[in-house]
């Protein structure tokens, strides 16, 4: 069973988006805008932000929306090892039940890194 | 990495379930029974109760779970609408790591409904 | 230590929302209104959504959530024994650990079907 | 707001399980006694699963349920030590966020040995 | 039952956290020091992680945690819109089972915020 | 979609782990060596600890975290019997959602069991 890769989680994702808002739920659609909305710039500014979403992802442990937030941080420009150690904060506070999601994290962050190259 | 389909999940399941009963735990085969009396009509009828599961399952985020209770709801006759609307609580309860599974869910909710027609 | 009673929780609960609002922030209080709307009529009755509500809550351990739905589900009108009936299915989806919360759930039904006699 | 003590949830808690049984629910009532059943003699030892049940209990962060396991542990035998050891391993697993709830296991700990002597 | 206030937090967690620390478990007091340890200056600035450590434990739900990182964030010169704007992207990502917490870090903030004048 | 192997399982979990230590995080590191030396001899024997391991990665859903610790189960000499036992504390704690975990457990026993033949 092959890894799912970033390229694939893309896909994946943008295509389920869309069949999520084709329902036409107000209040489903809502939902995804305001959830766009909480990492735009505001009193704090976006990059932060995006770290936030990041390690709340890593200590719910949910793969998809590391890779969704692991992409926003490195095109906000965090550095590598600005990364590990947010991942180290969501670990510490998680538990080695994290353990898992950080492998994950560690491999789709390299294939993060080498599509900037 | 091809999604499971609705019909693979159902193989899984089956086979899962009777691996877990062959191994005569009391305590664990009666959990079994107690688990699917839970949806039989009561006080609230087995339709609507079948409803609070899939959005139980979708709040602590079990696709496995979804996908089953996704099931008992279109065999129950409600609405893709209807589905979706319960769904909106979901995320709405559970905020935007719920998402995911929404996008799972979506998917097996058009496999389901095109297995009816 | 004694309970705090409903009659607290309501108190405390308007304090707090009021609190919240007067940030003035307007991701929050839009959500603070999108969780509001998901309960009202949609292509499920609001009644319905109430009672998802309340299982929600109570497979993800939440007192003050589980209060506030509990309200609403007698508001609309349901029975003790329904109420008590969606209750379990949430007992058998979250496990034991969900019991201290059914203890709680369970004194709190007692108060609000008090108040409307 | 002084803590709650062991007397007192056990007060309490006899109340509440006395009162969830009162509803006469067939499926609550035979859930509340599989919950028994499953810290019986069986291919484990009882003793054993008290253990497993603490840790469960912490890593899930339940006070209630930590407190119940932490005197069934006393109860079956087991030093402070032992006990201890037994809440770095859900420490280790759950992380940092579990650390309020090992502050109140310990007190209540103390509590329970004290009443043995 | 009025509100455990800051104060009242800080000294039941500094007798919490040396009675943990009285036990003498080596792999304890390690995991005490490594949570320390995590929001020191590193790759990232020890600010940058305090507010790490709020968003996680407030999707994580846990009051004495989030009371905790809210100190750290007041100390480290967060505005109280930063703070808020910190705790929205918790609400998104973690739904409205999050706003109990959202109520009681509201009240703390302010709490905070007297002490500094 | 094949389910995962344990020889897969084992192999992505020694590369990621290798990927992961490669950071050379101080913290991240630390944790790893803590998470190991947990499970070691010591109040409690190493090999109950190992079971505790297990309930609780059972409890918190994650099959990696089961696989990892239902084959330290199995080399320290726990028969089918005792590790479904434990399992089933892991059931009744953690409810129905548990179920599909318990599936995927049943069938890694099964192959680590065939591998000591």
């Amino acid at each position: 069973m092959p890894r799912r890769t970033i390229e694939e989680f893309r896909r994946e994702r943008e295509e389920g988006q869309a069949r999520l808002t084709a329902h036409n739920h107000l209040g489903l659609n809502r939902f995804l805008r305001l959830d766009s909305a909480a990492y735009e710039d505001g009193a704090l500014p976006g990059k932060t932000k995006e770290l936030l979403g990041l390690t709340a992802s890593t200590v719910l442990r949910c793969n998809d929306c590391i890779d969704y937030h692991l992409e926003g941080c490195v095109k906000a420009g965090y550095t590598k090892d600005q990364i590990i150690d947010a991942l180290n904060v969501a670990l510490v506070v998680g538990g080695s039940i994290v353990i898992p999601h950080l492998r994950h994290a560690a491999q789709s962050l390299d294939e993060l890194l080498a599509e900037q190259r």
